[in-house]
């Protein structure tokens, strides 16, 4: 007998852990929390579909329930806030069973928890497509204002949290969203813009120089290259334009105006006239913007 | 050509209406929102599927994008709450093309706007899988208590707000989610349980009853029927089956301890005995969910 969504969430229901702001848990039409007086709330949504984050071939669903919920709390991350709640829409391909939305579920459940992130609601659908894991996310600035993408100022140096390339070997599917290193660097105050580098360093610091009216000069020499990115470059492209093209290293990017920051690698500097650039042996170039672009 | 996702969220930021509580809107990794001082959060989300709540063959980008927003704004109204904000994942067709990402986001926006529900973020990706949209939908409280689903208790009247079935002849595509309705409903303090119409009645109220650890007696011919019931009992179901079974009404089902309710159908009444009965010509059955639930 094929199980039916209402004892799918009959099972969600138990698996939730009390929380002081979930008022009441998923189950009804819709979550309600007391959210905290005078606390900013951030709110974005990110999609992981088959195929193209994932190969439902490959991966188990507990993996891509937890890379469904890290890409969000990597947005919260990136933003510095600290997640909160967050909801899950799931679209199963007719007959995937009720097993595997459960472990879809735990990966999601697990993933959130490790950061203090309710899973509060949800929709669970089936349907003839492919599998595709929608969570939509709640973050709270608590204390720390948030970082936007806007802030970079000529001079300022650029960071990224960790080495990059070739996540697509594996590392996408497993990564840490960075949300403790992103609250402890904007604690300082010092940090003027910050994304995570889901679309490839070029292009994220591309949205960065963009929204900040500025441009932007990389010293290759500096940039990490994670050893995904070496074992990556056997298909003729060089480590290095792996490391600044592949995208989905989920590290943070992120500029400030002074400063060392223990763990961080200083990449670059901030320019004032617009423009991606990349110093490379003495020599300028530009900086082309390999990394993800979904077309439409 | 093709237009790029970013093409497109530039677009989007160009369409977006100031708001009191949108501090900084879609475009950076999350939206910052002010949120009331000392009002509840409700929260929630729901996906509408190609082949499953619309056809892509047949309905146009603007009116899935519209369901798919009142579908969120509908659980709204269930719990009697303001629509606040909302944020969108698109999955779309691989060459679908920006003019018809536009549509679907015109579609939404305007859906959320009638309600003044400011769509503040999304997720926009292209893959070989159909059309998938889901919306994730902030609510507040605004001064009237949430209506749950588990207040319901015996001697309660049962009220639906207008005539039920055949919705899938159309009217799914182009309803008026029930928010000023529940609010007025919700605000007499009378309303003690309700859900809105989207499984089927005898789901729905299934589904109300469970929670409220009652039962229920529906009067068959209390019922209101729509017209579109009627004209799909030409397969040979009664049109009261289709009234009770089909789904996809989104009118409101509420359970009151007394009052009339102007515009306001009463159906049947709350027992202390689980079970769901119709009564029809002096006699009592049970009344069988017929209505939609995904199989897993």
């Amino acid at each position: 007998m094929p199980s039916g969504e209402f004892d799918f969430i009959r099972w969600i229901r138990g698996q939730q852990l009390p929380s002081e702001m979930v008022l009441l848990p998923a189950g009804d039409d819709l979550a309600v929390l007391r959210w905290p007086d005078d606390d900013l709330l951030l709110v974005g949504t990110d999609q992981v579909l088959d195929g193209v984050h994932f190969d439902s071939a490959v991966h188990s669903p507990r993996e891509i329930g937890a890379k469904a919920m890290n890409r969000n709390l990597s947005d919260c991350a990136a933003m510095a806030c600290l997640p909160a709640a967050a909801v899950a829409s799931v679209a199963l391909p007719r007959g995937t069973g009720i097993e595997y939305a459960r472990e879809l579920y735990t990966g999601m459940r697990i993933a959130g928890e490790r950061f203090g992130c309710a899973l509060v609601g949800g929709d669970t659908g089936s349907w003839s497509g492919p599998l595709s894991v929608t969570v939509a996310i709640l973050g709270r600035a608590a204390g720390i204002a948030p970082v936007k993408r806007s802030g970079a100022r000529p001079g300022d140096s650029i960071f990224v949290t960790g080495p990059l390339g070739g996540a697509m070997r594996g590392r996408h599917l497993a990564f840490v969203p960075r949300v403790t290193e992103a609250r402890r660097l904007a604690a300082t105050g010092l940090v003027t813009a910050m994304i995570d580098i889901s679309d490839g360093l070029a292009r994220d610091l591309g949205h960065i120089c963009r929204e900040s009216g500025v441009g932007a000069i990389i010293d290759a020499g500096a940039v990490p290259i994670h050893a995904d990115a070496v074992a990556a470059s056997v298909d003729g492209r060089s480590a290095f334009d792996h490391a600044a093209g592949d995208g989905e290293d989920y590290e943070l990017l992120f500029t400030a105006s002074r400063g060392d920051f223990e763990g961080c690698f200083r990449i670059g500097k901030v320019i004032a006239d617009g423009g991606l650039f990349v110093r490379s042996e003495g020599r300028l170039a530009p900086l082309e913007p390999r990394g993800w672009e979904h077309s439409l």
